[in-house]
């Protein structure tokens, strides 16, 4: 748990989310429940934005939706300036249902449908971002037969990989994702966009890795694409006006991550700023505007979910589960993953901890676990469990296995809470069953 | 692919699944498509049921819905007699939705709420499983409080866990499930329920593990259970009328999985049905009324998934990529369990295997990923690609990750095919977003 104003122990010795009780969260909502902390979102907005206005100027900071998306959310970054990434035409639909500004739209992935690229064209999305020869021929196809000239860039991968704290240099990448800069193919495939008349390529993106926070990775990353650019401009003559280095910045989720304030943000932003900025000059080269994309970092740590204590099971000298009312189904990433959660008694805040507890999910599978070896105070049922963290690749990732109903998400402000996605109900589930 | 006069190779080269050419499937249905082989299915419930029938007499084939529920498999398990068993309140409705009878469902879970066991009294099912103190409680008060006495089971651990080809006898168990046989937790919890007027103690279950092929692992948890039921009845005179021996039975997904015929189901249930009459014998017990809960092997080489072959990416050295327009969100086991699955192209079943491809989903996830190293014939941009034994698991499983919708099921018979569930839309993933 990463304190703040807006998450925090209050003199009831109860988990506070955005001001509101979480003790109150749970009688106005029930659980499980997803909470955002709404001025937390808006924090690392203005820090993003205002990094990338100060340390560089013409830029835009994109929001990576697959982190978590819903219609609430769009109108939340649209209220900080910032753009938006999607990766499918149902993440494309939602921001426009919610009135998201389409020319601040990159679209994204390996795979997207002929139908998807129609719909993206049609929207007049800022950026559509080529991942394969064949999507650059349907994509001229599309635009001819609109009448459109297309923005777009090409995914490129410059031979950095990051995660954590470790990232690796390669020089050929295995990658279901674009082309490599490496062994020819990004300058074949930018040839052939660039002879495409309803295309106009505007420049590169590339994404070195996910939960960085070895910022180092990513001055390589600008190293790389920058040599690359001062190539393509001096061999092709081709001058890129957009560079688009993806996102991946790290965040807190248990002991031993680092704990990161907004400044470290600010700063991360800074480091990649003045890098660019240098490469630039020592090129030669003219300033592109320059896209980011965060997802985890904007929403992964505003979202707490909640869930209450069921059945409580302790097989002596073996292991304590404490059983919650949600599990793999809105949250995988352990059975996925493997990944790692902090965990707290919302209503026990300051209460010693004192013993080691297993969180297993309510789901008919026995790797349906939260989170291992926490250790809490004496857990009672209908504690409320806390599980911080969950803001970003929960509720996006969340099934109906076992015919659980997603739970609903609420934003947290001022002590107050309201529905960003009402809960699912059982005829929800079933409404396409014939 | 395990092949069948319902899945097999046409005149034509291609696949067949329930007498409907694949293509046609296709230009009829569009993909992602999980296709269900409704014969099959009522292949082995046949087999299931006339086997537990002719071999033993009393009891019931239980189908168990978590690998895949939707109306209409309970509509044709209820055809065949059989009864059905249900792990959450989103289950149980479905099945009452569809009229399946309630008085043949089993309540299964570990951590099922108050609101859930609650729903299953009202409704009539025929056993609660009791999976902890706690439960049988809350229990005693709804049957109370409604003047109702429930028909129980409490699940035990005997001390067997197989899985595959593998299977482990323990002294000790970590599970979230249920009560130890071996340190008296088991019959500390029997001693609480026969004192609750409201509960009528029926009998055990005991679930020992999934995909399992050694028979043998069976056998040794009928023994242990068998002897348990035979100590019951000399310490606490009681004898017990029914016995619940779970599910589990392994069903062929790649090479070096066996291939099961009908008649190896058969078997496996005659080998079950045939130990327990002798340990019943040998032990001077009744002949309690057996629930056998096959889920996996009733519906899992019934499902076909097709997928249409987008972007085809072949790394030179490394890996060559087949972008299909599905993935995780339609089918997580191989990013959850690194499961294994056999691929083919569907209009290409009697080409000749030149190239190994790695299948990948349209997620933006590098993790994103269906099979690896399957041989096919060459691949274009377009083909249909099978993947096989997806009945289990995947449907049940399936996410909106990346707002991607859930691909609808169909099932087909005599060359004809009708949706089960169907396609879901854009709206319907916005539908709660406020």
């Amino acid at each position: 748990m990463n304190q703040r104003e807006t998450l925090k122990i209050n003199d009831k010795g109860h988990l506070e989310i955005g001001g509101a009780d979480a003790e109150e969260l749970v009688k106005q909502f029930g659980t499980p429940l997803y909470v955002m902390d709404k001025a937390y979102i808006g924090q690392m907005c203005i820090t993003l934005t205002s990094a990338l206005k100060k340390e560089y100027g013409s830029g835009l900071i994109s929001y990576a939706s697959k982190a978590f998306c819903c219609k609430e959310i769009y109108r939340i970054i649209e209220d900080y300036g910032m753009g938006a990434d999607v990766v499918s035409g149902g993440e494309l639909y939602t921001a426009k249902e919610s009135g998201f500004p389409m020319d601040k739209i990159t679209f994204h992935g390996n795979n997207k449908s002929f139908t998807e690229l129609t719909e993206a064209v049609l929207c007049g999305v800022q950026h559509i971002v080529i991942d394969s020869l064949g999507e650059a021929e349907d994509l001229e196809e599309i635009c001819a037969a609109n009448g459109t000239v297309q923005n777009v860039l090409i995914r490129v991968n410059p031979g950095v990989e990051a995660h954590t704290h470790h990232f690796i240099q390669t020089a050929k990448q295995d990658s279901k994702f674009g082309f490599s800069l490496t062994d020819g193919s990004a300058e074949d495939i930018i040839n052939s966009v660039i002879k495409k008349p309803h295309l106009k390529l505007c420049g590169l993106h590339c994404h070195i890795g996910s939960q960085i926070f070895e910022i180092k990775s990513f001055c390589i990353a600008v190293e790389k694409m920058t040599d690359f650019y001062k190539k393509i401009s001096d061999e092709l003559g081709i001058s890129f006006s957009v560079l688009n280095l993806g996102g991946g910045f790290g965040i807190h989720y248990a002991e031993g991550d680092p704990i990161l304030k907004l400044s470290d943000y600010y700063d991360f932003v800074k480091t990649i700023c003045d890098k660019l900025k240098t490469c630039l000059k020592e090129k030669g080269l003219e300033k592109p505007y320059l896209i980011l994309e965060p997802g985890r970092s904007v929403v992964g740590e505003a979202g707490v979910t909640l869930y209450t204590a069921g059945r409580i099971k302790e097989i002596k000298g073996i292991k304590n589960y404490v059983a919650i009312d949600g599990g793999m189904f809105d949250n995988p990433r352990f059975a996925l993953y493997q990944a790692r959660y902090t965990v707290a008694a919302a209503a026990k805040m300051l209460l010693k901890p004192v013993k080691k507890y297993t969180i297993a999910g309510k789901c008919c599978e026995s790797g349906d676990i939260i989170a291992e070896d926490c250790m809490l105070p004496e857990i009672e049922e209908r504690d409320i469990i806390a599980v911080f963290s969950t803001g970003a690749y929960n509720y996006s990732m969340a099934s109906n296995y076992n015919r659980n109903p997603v739970p609903p998400v609420v934003f947290a402000e001022n002590g107050k809470a309201y529905y960003a996605v009402k809960p699912q109900t059982y005829k929800d589930i079933a409404r396409n069953d014939v």
